[in-house]
């Protein structure tokens, strides 16, 4: 990966979003991999235009180029870095099978559901429907954070006994939780506090902050 | 891939949801890759005992055990087939990666989404909120499929000019819309429709609607 490294972020969001948006995931698998990058910023008339659907089908963030390779879904792009560093996947086959299963289980049984619940909180607030919705929501995460307990039970990592890509994707996702209902997790609570101090956590995250625009 | 491959499957669901369970993905996989594979189904105390917790931490379908190494999630164990059969990856670098964009693109962007129109129509029939929430759910996935119907533009497969494990994921996610919703979509409705044709999805799909008992 010796080519110049190109990640895109917004160049604002509300004040709540920041620390949040999903170039995190890549700035931080890009920190911990030890690879360069520049992040390149994006507004409103870039996200709908041909030119960057063309790169990104959602007119979201992040894509990720290098060279004449242009990926999209953070999962993907964390998945492709992690290939190729020993810092994110252990060598073998089994193992790194093992990672994404982990990294798939972070964005499909985990994120939805994480994903519904900040929606009824930050976006629908007062709305008659969130009201009504919510109890079930509050318990189905609960349901999914109790079993995600169960299987992480006294270790540290999700697979292979040190911090994968898997790690870094279902940190992200538990960051999205209110820290309140997380915090009736302690084992989950833990384990996303442990990880938020990794250095290349903390400079992923102050490159995005600084990255806005006010 | 000698290893005798077991993938677990429901003994019973109702009837509407026959024929859409995730097993589908992995059966259909390994029929495109000519793997032969036995089905272990399971029933609700099976679900919720410590031992099948042990292998699937969310008590879902499907598990995939192949010698000593267990998955779950039915991206990442369509990922592990591809990754070793020509009939479901591109045999380059780049080309994989972009396929398993794509595959993300599928359980994390649209299948979401999708899952959430389910909810409303499938489970929550009279209930407020659902009447409530509805339009704007089913203006967001509308959203979501006409950008993925401008991604796909002309032609037939999402990645590499033929059939791949995106184009599996992405046509059982379309399989869970309404098909009046997806009908607005043509290109889309083509796009499944061309796939469900498949010698290897009909296998798989019969496979699955056999091993239900009544």
């Amino acid at each position: 990966m010796s080519k110049k490294i190109v990640v895109s972020a917004f160049r604002w969001v509300p004040p709540f979003v920041r620390g949040h948006v999903r170039d995190l995931r890549v700035r931080w698998a890009l920190e911990e991999a030890g690879l360069d990058y520049e992040s390149r910023l994006i507004g409103p008339e870039d996200q709908h235009s041909d030119a960057y659907r063309a790169l990104q089908p959602f007119g979201q963030v992040p894509i990720y180029q290098e060279g004449d390779l242009t990926l999209f879904e953070s999962g993907a792009i964390v998945h492709h870095i992690a290939q190729r560093s020993a810092a994110l996947m252990p060598s073998d086959e089994n193992g790194r099978a093992r990672v994404l299963t982990w990294m798939f289980a972070a964005l499909n049984s985990i994120e939805p559901h994480v994903q519904e619940l900040a929606i009824i909180d930050l976006f629908s607030e007062g709305e008659e429907w969130a009201k009504l919705r919510r109890p079930f929501v509050v318990d189905f995460v609960k349901l999914r954070l109790s079993n995600l307990a169960t299987a992480l039970g006294g270790r540290q990592h999700l697979e292979s006994d040190r911090f994968t890509a898997a790690d870094l994707l279902m940190t992200t996702v538990l960051r999205n939780l209110d820290p309140s209902l997380l915090a009736e997790f302690k084992s989950l609570a833990a384990y996303r506090a442990r990880f938020e101090e990794r250095p290349a956590f903390r400079k992923a995250l102050a490159a995005q902050m600084a990255d806005f625009v006010d």
